[in-house]
């Protein structure tokens, strides 16, 4: 099994983080606008496709837990986990995508792409203005 | 072992993102500003340290392979690949750290950190202007 992480600061305090990934505007504020929930699932759409995220946990300022219900093959059963904690004037955010079952080409895409997008949510919670689908930033020919 | 991974596609030559990764001119433009090479060592500084690397392998247009002879405890000896090919305008990067020995805290900062310097690679082939250190972009209270 195969995994993606990264690791950002966000100045801002941890509810505010807690909230960007919680909440139908905040998602739709850094990663994409057409974003929907329903129940324990939040649908994420993009131009060519998009991801339906099963919520298995979440402990405010602390935690968050998706699984991927809906989605390209390889993301499917897959497990995304954002951890928080307060450290001085950032709240840091642990990410971690895992389960992958296969390295392929697609996983450095998501990674480069995760990075842009938390680097959006960074950008959502600190300024108020994030950098969400279909306004993101082009990384390659696979958008 | 644990990798990072990473994807971006260049609208240039492979030839010219090559040279950004092989030269020292390249290398300071997007990665640190504070860049020298002698022999088959390449030693790149920032403010907080820095790492020096052995150039294992190059094919021109195609292929820079790095290992790490100096730097924090947890890089010295992990090797770093780009892999490059043309798809249609785009140069693909395909990037690899591996041989990290434990999947530390660090690790997580190294993936989003590779992920930023590597658009800052992208845009000083595209526009002749990236973003290296000390004007990279902060992503946390490491820096």
């Amino acid at each position: 099994m195969y995994e993606i992480l990264h690791r950002v600061g966000v100045i801002a305090p941890a509810e505010d983080v807690f909230k960007a990934l919680t909440t139908v505007e905040g998602l739709a504020g850094w990663w994409t606008e057409d974003t929907t929930g329903e129940g324990d699932i939040l649908r994420f759409r993009f131009p060519p496709g998009g991801f339906d995220m099963r919520v298995l946990e979440t402990r405010p300022a602390e935690f968050v837990r998706w699984e991927v219900a809906e989605g390209p093959e390889e993301w499917v059963g897959t497990e995304i986990h954002f951890e928080l904690r307060q450290e001085g004037e950032f709240t840091i955010v642990l990410f971690k995508h895992e389960g992958w079952r296969e390295r392929v080409e697609f996983m450095n895409h998501c990674s480069t792409k995760w990075a842009t997008f938390l680097m959006s949510m960074k950008r959502l919670v600190e300024t108020g203005k994030g950098e969400p689908s279909p306004h993101d930033v082009q990384i390659s020919d696979w958008h």
